[in-house]
Parts: C-alpha cells; structure tokens; sequence
C-alpha cells in the first residue's frame, strides 16, 4: 500500500538506515538534515512496487564516495535533483517518480531530498536491500536493467554522462574516479527503468522496512522492552527473516583507511570476559564483508553483519567504531534474489575478493558458538 | 584558400607536427596510419579559417593521454567520431567540420582521421599553435569558447558528457581521471564553435603550417641544402617569424617518469666539445617547457622549444631522446595571441609551476650564446 512519509518519520528511518547500512552505506543523519531542510511540514508519496503501473518510468538517486569523506564535506542538497535532471534531460524523457538504489546508510534518504525538491513520489524498494561499496552491486544489473547511462552531478554544478552500455563494472570505475576528482562525493542518477522493471529486479518494499526498524528499536527502548527482540520481530514479517547474535564484545582495535575512493579496515572484538579465550574479528569496505569467530567464517557478504550498541542497538557505522565501545554484532539473512548464483557473482564473497564460499547466515555451523 | 589533402601529404604533415609538438603531442606516425587506413585515396577538404561562413557549425576533435602511453596503446580508430557523435547528438545538432584543438603531434591527425570516416571537411586552424598538455590550455578558452559539454570515447565504446560550464580547468581535470580509468588515453569532442568564434578565437592555418615545415625539411635533404634554413624560411611567412638554435650537443641524462597521467622529466645535453664548459637542461611535462643554459632561462613556454637531428633536422619527441643522440635545440617564437597576459595565464610558464617570467625568444639576452 502506498504512504505518505513526514519528517517525523525521518529519525527512525535514519536509525532503520544505519543497521541496513552493515557498517557503511554513509551517514544517513546527514542526509535526514538534507530532506528536513527541504521537505518543512510537507509528505512525500511512497509507492509499493505492487501497485505502480508497468509504465511508470523510474530514475532511481543517489550519493557515491567514502562514508569518510561524505561526512567532512556536506552536499549543498541540490545535486541528486540536477542529476536526475541532467539524465532525463540526456534521456529526452521525465521521470514518474525516484527510487533509493541503496536503502542504506545516506541512500535511503537521497531520492527523499529529490522528492521533497521535485514533489515526485519515491517507490519502496532498492537494487541493494542494504548497503554495498560499488554501483555495479545491483540487483537491477543482475536482473537485466543496467546502469548507464549514469548522470553525476557535483558541488559546483558540474554535470557527467557515462554510457558503457551493459558493463556496469566499467561503468562503477569511471564513476567512481570522477567522483575522486570531485573531492571524495558525487551524486547520481542511474538504472533509469520501467514499473515492471522495478517488480522484476528490485528488493521490494526495504525503505519501509528500514523506517519500521528504526521505530522498533525506539519503542522497545521507550517501552523498556529488549530492542533485539524487537528488531528479531520486525525482520520476521520480511524477506530478511533470520536474525542471529555473532558476538558480543568490547571494540579492541580498528585499522581504517581511505584508499581508491573506499573506507578499508578491520576491527577486532574481544570478549567482555577475557578469560573465554574467543577472538572476533570484522573485516569491511565501506560496509562490513565478513566475521570471524576464532578464526571461522560466522556471517559473510552479502548477508547483513550489523555491529550494535550492546545495550541500546544503536546501530554503529564503520566510522563510528571506537575502543573499549561494548558491543553486539548481529547476523541477518539477505533475501533469496541476493543469493542467486548470479547475485553472488555480482556482490558476493568473491565480488570483495574473499576466497571464502558464501554460507547464509542461518546455515552456518553453530557448533563453537555459544547458546 | 581552401585545399586538400591526401595521403601522399601525411609524411610531410607527421614531420611538421612532430616539430610543433615541442617534445610532446604523442606521436602523429601513429595517428597518421589511422588516417591512411581510412583515407585511401580520396581527399579531405581543408578550409581556411578565413573563408568559412560565420555560422559554419565547428566540432574540434582530438585524443587525450601521456604520449608514452599512446605509443603502446594504439586505438582502434573509431573512437574520435565517437566522441564527435556523442557530443553532436547531446547538443542536438550536427557538425559542419571539425577541427584540430592542437596542431602539434598525434592531434593534428586526429581530425583527419574523423574526416576521412566521415566525409566532413577540417578547419585549417587550432587553439594551441603547438602542443600542451591540458584540454584548457587553449586561445579558445582565454577567448571566450569554452570546451564544455566535452565528450570522450573509449575503445571499448565507453561515452562520457562532461559539461563544467565556464571552468575548463576543471573539465580538464574529470576528463584526465576518465582518460586515467580508461589505460591512458581518450578521444574527445569538445569546444564546439561557429566560424565566427574560429576566426577570433584560433590560431590560423597552423594544419598547413606543419605541413609546409615538414615538407621544407624533406626538400632541402633531397636537394643536400639545410634544412635550418628551410624551417627559417618556411617559419618567416607565418605568424612564428622568429627563430634561434639554442644549443647544439649530445643528449646525456634523460630522466622520464609518467605520473597522473602525464609524462614528466629532464633532459641534459652536454656540449660536443666538453671543453666549453657549456650547460644545458630540458624539463618537460609532456612537452618541452624550459631551456636553461649555463642555468639561466633561453627559452620558456609558450614559445616552442624544439629537439630536432643535429644533421637531419629530424624532429625527436621527449620519448625518443636517447643518450648520446647529437640533437640541435631549436626556439622559435609563437604568435602574439599566445603571448597576451590571458593567454599567459592559461598557458604561460606559471601554468606548469614555473616561477620564470615568460620573456619572447627573441628577446632573451643573448650574451651568454655564441653567435
């Protein structure tokens, strides 16, 4: 069904966010001032992809570049918008309404700023169904609508149109170093498509889910309930139906570094009683790719790990790791269509140039982690 | 008076480029086999920039890129009228000719390659009376016609729309990291114009210039005169009247290192007879930017600081210097549009870093110089 969507619910949309967002995905606080500034007492239109016809035409929006540099260098606003004008303009053809290509982390909350500028609806769905470090890491291209051409705008008006036809790994590298040109932050308009294409190749209803995350883990805390189970009870009605608990620890070290555009690092967590002897260790690009239990393989790309505040899950980015922080690191199933061979291949272990197969979540041997 | 052009003409026009290169503008025996390949033996239009109607619509064509690059990197051709037909299909309007952005080395072929595969004819003129390193060193730019929207094809087919408005310093700079992503070189379309904005903003008849000069060189070896003379005589009817032998001597130190997609270094040429005690130093940044003998400046971009066979009067490009090569240095002076402090300020020796002020070849002291 479709909603109306007010600034009200921006802060658990946000919260939603961060947790969809694994770690990466950018700062949505930022991007939550961005559509506050805009949208006053206004509502935005979110379309369910169920019901929007097979003609509308649909110009998904975005943010691109390291969490690191989004949060030192804050957009003006008005660059998603001269994006997705510079493609329709490119494409001789306005759009119906927007979508995220990413529902977390920043992504969630862009074509928000689009649509509270342009009064366009935005359809509840995504290509990610969380956030990952690459444009080619589409649900959309793994289906058969493809990126380009691609429209980025940046800070000082500047306008870009790459066109590499259906390769959209080539398409992802020349973005991607324009927008370092750009000083770190570029912004997007992309896998321009069709409602049918939207029901065929994108993960459905996630900017809902992501708002219904954030609102359970606030009134769990307001309830003084427990914001996991609440969080495990939310997930159960979607695509996203298994939650598991990895670890839970006190942050003990954190390598991050800004390298070809990306935030690359790894965190070790150790246990709270350091007499079990238990290591844990994250290793992330942009978004958290994989966790170590004593070495083992206990939650891998793309299934969402997802490091919380151990008392409160508030969900903690990459960026915000920080020693001695307690903390729990969640475990959550992606939903089938991300797990295809095709998907795999395109966002999968190997994809981060894991040499680990993937394991979902749910079926990875439990036997060394406690109850 | 308008001419034409055929294959017999290349070799001629290939020497004179690679003069007009300066040391740099990657290598036009390359861009001339793509021409021949596609020429065979009809012939190309050249216009002269004083005869073209006001309105004549002007698409200027050429290749980005470290010259050491395009020496392994051959392209397949096609990728010029590529980029020329991205940019006349996103401006809506189809070229009349197109031109050259750059005289110098594989530029000046580029066009011919376009025109040979299109049938359209080339403007005898161009916006660098030599060869630079970046897009906006251009008279175009310093008088009024800026080079957005550019558009740049790949050899996989990859399209690019970079449009900066008014700031060509930053087109250059997004255009240089795609010619980067890409493995070093791009073909190009940019500064489109009318025939009004060639006559005030190029620098005329520079095509038939360099094959004049070329020629020159071919038929004073045939006929055993000098070919110094040659060049002198040739250059003193055209708007570069002034030239000096700045050197003459051995190549002995050549330091070349390809960073950020240029090619950059020195060059130390000792005297044939080491008794002198004469010094003399190159330093380029794809092409020739200063001469220093005995430490003080006798030539300075933008005027040409030319390498050429100490007999042969062969032109030698910064990748061809060899040790022990006997070269003759040759400065000659560039037309007065080129020296304005707006054409200084886009291209002079503070562009490049250099803290000499520029002074005209022709008006450097010549104490320190032998007769």
């Amino acid at each position: 069904m479709s909603w109306t969507l007010t600034a009200a619910d921006l802060p658990d949309l946000a919260r939603g966010a961060t947790l969809l967002g694994t770690g990466g995905g950018g700062d949505p606080y930022i991007g939550r001032m961005l559509v506050e500034r805009v949208l006053g007492d206004r509502g935005i239109t979110i379309l369910d992809p169920d019901e929007i016809a097979d003609d509308l035409f649909v110009i998904p929006t975005a943010q691109m570049g390291a969490p690191t540099v989004m949060i030192e260098k804050i957009p003006a606003g008005t660059e998603p918008t001269l994006a997705l004008r510079t493609l329709e303009e490119h494409l001789g053809r306005t759009a119906d309404a927007t979508m995220p290509i990413e529902c977390g982390g920043i992504n969630s909350m862009i074509p928000l700023v689009v649509a509270a500028e342009t009064g366009l609806p935005v359809v509840d769905a995504d290509g990610m169904g969380r956030a990952f470090p690459e444009l080619s890491m589409e649900t959309f291209a793994v289906y058969g609508v493809h990126g380009s051409p691609l429209a980025l705008a940046g800070e000082r008006g500047e306008r870009v149109i790459i066109d590499t036809g259906d390769d959209d790994r080539q398409m992802e590298w020349l973005a991607r170093g324009i927008t370092i040109r750009l000083g770190g932050v570029g912004h997007i308009a992309e896998y321009a498509m069709t409602g049918a294409d939207v029901r065929r190749t994108a993960i459905p209803r996630t900017l809902s889910m992501a708002l219904e995350l954030g609102r359970a883990i606030r009134l769990a805390r307001e309830r003084k309930t427990s914001p996991f189970d609440a969080i495990a009870e939310t997930l159960s009605t979607t695509l996203y139906s298994h939650l598991r608990e990895l670890f839970v620890g006190k942050v003990s070290d954190v390598e991050r570094r800004t390298t070809e555009g990306f935030a690359k690092g790894r965190a070790v967590i150790s246990p709270l009683d350091p007499a079990s002897g238990d290591t844990f260790e994250l290793q992330f690009q942009n978004e958290n790719l994989i966790a170590l239990r004593n070495g083992a393989c206990v939650a891998i790309v793309p299934d969402l790990i997802c490091v919380v505040d151990e008392e409160t899950a508030e969900p903690i980015t990459t960026e915000g790791l920080r020693y001695g922080q307690r903390v729990r690191v969640l475990g959550i199933s992606t939903p089938d269509m991300m797990r295809t061979p095709e998907a795999l291949a395109a966002f999968g272990p190997g994809a981060f140039g894991l040499s680990e197969e993937f394991v979902p979540v749910e079926h990875v041997d439990r036997a060394d982690v406690p109850a």
